[in-house]
């Protein structure tokens, strides 16, 4: 999930293990967009075990929309790649429950919630290589309108793994035509958020009928001499993880994600 | 599994597809190094369902050892992503059978041994990139000498997963100190194939006492003004997996790879 914001956040400077000990405290229930500059912010998805071989092959026949930055040991809370000692049911702002694939709850701690057999799936979340954009100077327009990154279901098949499939979800930002190989260069560094546009240019390309009603998040302006450019989107995922109704499911709310201690060009490498 | 050998193979210039398919008719049963050039070889561990979800998160958590290219729905003989049609228990030239971490036999087909619950992981090798090294005139030693890759065992942790642990095995090869930037930037951009040196020069820090002996493969030689250069390697996690001693388990025999339709340089992107 990617939303747009305006930034000087207070928490901007702050170290994310000071942020997520406040998120753990109660103290910070807002979404985490402009926190921790620098640093890579991740997606959230827990499953029961049962599911969770088919859902780590689907993300190994996906890399693109579901580019997995760590994966729980089964029943732990606790994560040792991405974020030393985090906990996973304390440490995001705000969590949705889903039963059945329908929404029953947001909640600030899930750890009632918790069971032994719960795998925590955390993914890479493109937030990471706009700060890289925006410092080389290529717009990012969401941002500089305050919204929420548009996204749009797509006609692009995913590689299906036992009860998940389904097609991409993309996020689009318009580029200056000038700027567009720049930014293909610039997000290609980085695969492990998404990396590189899977599309260039016409919408109807992928399925997009209509451009200007998003099916996820908001329309942003699109100006002159500016083409749309779509990247893997992380909606995908949680997307297909929906369509398939499992019993249980934890996620972060939309916009308030996992703040690790990965420096975002640590990415690249 | 890293293999040198001579070029001028009577298959170099061959379609992957016909190969196979002379491989499954049990034409080729030789090693598989020079043929199909520009097209990648793959490894090949297959696994009962049991362990399957703990060997793949194992590859998700040390991805620089243990690069995925594709694998397997449960009990498919079939690939769909990097071998369209291929038949993993017929078209590799050797296999071997492990029964509680002892090789049981070598065959050229493992068809009559297959079973619903088995799940094929093939990973990528180093092969892929070493054409790349020759390309932009970086010497590959054991090419030149007609040996196999010399390895290492090492005291570099892998992360666990499940009921797999171990420490890294490591393919060295020495590179001129001029050339050790190009070797890096070469590799870096493959790692689907284990990608960027892990370790550039001295033996002991990571753990290597005698690099005159190896502990796989053959030394080669290292002349004035080279420096040795350590990548990680394919033989980690069949390593990993052996100590584990699974019930069953069928690997390629060392040299006799899958040959994949995947162009090498199309691992870069």
């Amino acid at each position: 999930m990617v939303t747009g914001a305006g930034s000087e956040n207070p928490y901007a400077d702050a170290e994310p293990k000071k942020v997520r000990a406040l998120i753990r405290e109660g103290k910070i229930t807002s979404q985490t967009s402009g926190m921790c500059e620098g640093y890579a912010q991740a997606n959230l998805v827990v499953l029961p075990k049962e599911l969770a071989y088919d859902f780590l092959l689907f993300a190994q026949r996906n890399p693109r929309p579901c580019p997995l930055l760590e994966v729980s040991d089964t029943g732990s809370r606790m994560l040792h790649q991405i974020a030393e000692g985090a906990d996973i049911a304390r440490d995001i702002p705000k969590y949705r429950i889903y039963e059945n694939g329908v929404m029953t709850g947001e909640y600030t701690d899930v750890s009632r919630f918790w069971r032994d057999d719960f795998v925590s799936f955390l993914i890479g979340c493109s937030f990471s290589f706009e700060g890289d954009l925006l410092a080389a100077d290529v717009p990012v327009r969401q941002i500089e309108e305050g919204k929420n990154v548009p996204m749009y279901n797509t006609n692009i098949p995913c590689a299906p793994a036992g009860v998940f499939h389904g097609n991409m979800v993309v996020s689009m930002r318009p580029i200056p035509y000038e700027l567009v190989p720049k930014a293909v260069l610039i997000t290609g560094q980085m695969p492990r958020v998404h990396g590189a546009p899977i599309h260039i240019g016409d919408p109807a390309h992928i399925g997009i009928q209509d451009l200007s009603h998003p099916d996820y998040g908001e329309m942003v302006t699109i100006r002159d001499g500016e083409v749309p450019v779509f990247w893997p989107c992380g909606v995908t995922p949680q997307n297909v993880i929906m369509n398939s109704k499992p019993s249980f499911c934890i996620t972060h709310a939309p916009g308030h994600m996992l703040i690790t201690d990965v420096k975002n060009v640590n990415l690249k490498y």
